[in-house]
């Protein structure tokens, strides 16, 4: 059974979403060995959350599904690579369309990002 | 100063490089506050090896330095995203292009990736 080495990587391993057409880097979030079954058994992404403590399906609440297009293992087989189909085109939870929406110039962060959502309306006033 | 937040991730935050002319996902690894100031000074990517425990230039005994195209940050600090000149063709220690060359088909790693060079050749016969 192929797998990423959950145990060398203590558990979670770094998975990172690219959009499968346009080869943009969407974000970058854990897995653990149940979120990798469970993302491999429905199609759809699954990571695990550290600071909730729990399996999450992406998009279970804004809708925003991410859906399998290939998956690539790294040499060492502890990152994993998913090419996705994002759904609702946006994968922040900030409304944007990646969470890579900032570039540094001059020492400053620049929104370069294009926003698809607005957080209050998609989650409620807590996002 | 804008940095990453690297007491929020323990120390180490995982960086993503990416050809800045193609897209195509390179390798991650890890940045330490050292590694991120030397790479902003330097121009040339710097990572923490985990395993070494110490920092790294990226190339240093293979030549296959990675030069800054561009740095973006992700919304919650904790993950950079760097898009870079991949001197000499290859980021992966392996002798690939890209570290992801093998791609998940029916339970099985199937090698996607193109050979750039041979790692015994390059590193000696203990790579």
């Amino acid at each position: 059974m192929v797998r990423p080495d959950f145990k060398k990587a203590g558990g979670l391993i770094p998975v990172i979403a690219q959009d499968y057409k346009t080869g943009e880097v969407l974000m970058l979030a854990y897995m653990n060995d149940e979120a990798w079954e469970k993302t491999l058994e429905t199609g759809k992404v699954h990571y695990y959350s550290r600071s909730r403590n729990k399996i999450w399906l992406k998009g279970e609440s804004s809708g925003h599904v991410q859906l399998v297009k290939e998956i690539l293992l790294d040499c060492d087989l502890d990152t994993v690579l998913i090419k996705v189909e994002q759904l609702g085109g946006a994968a922040c939870h900030k409304g944007y369309r990646s969470c890579f929406y900032r570039r540094l110039e001059n020492n400053e962060l620049k929104i370069i990002g294009k926003k698809i959502f607005d957080p209050e309306v998609v989650y409620g006033k807590k996002a």
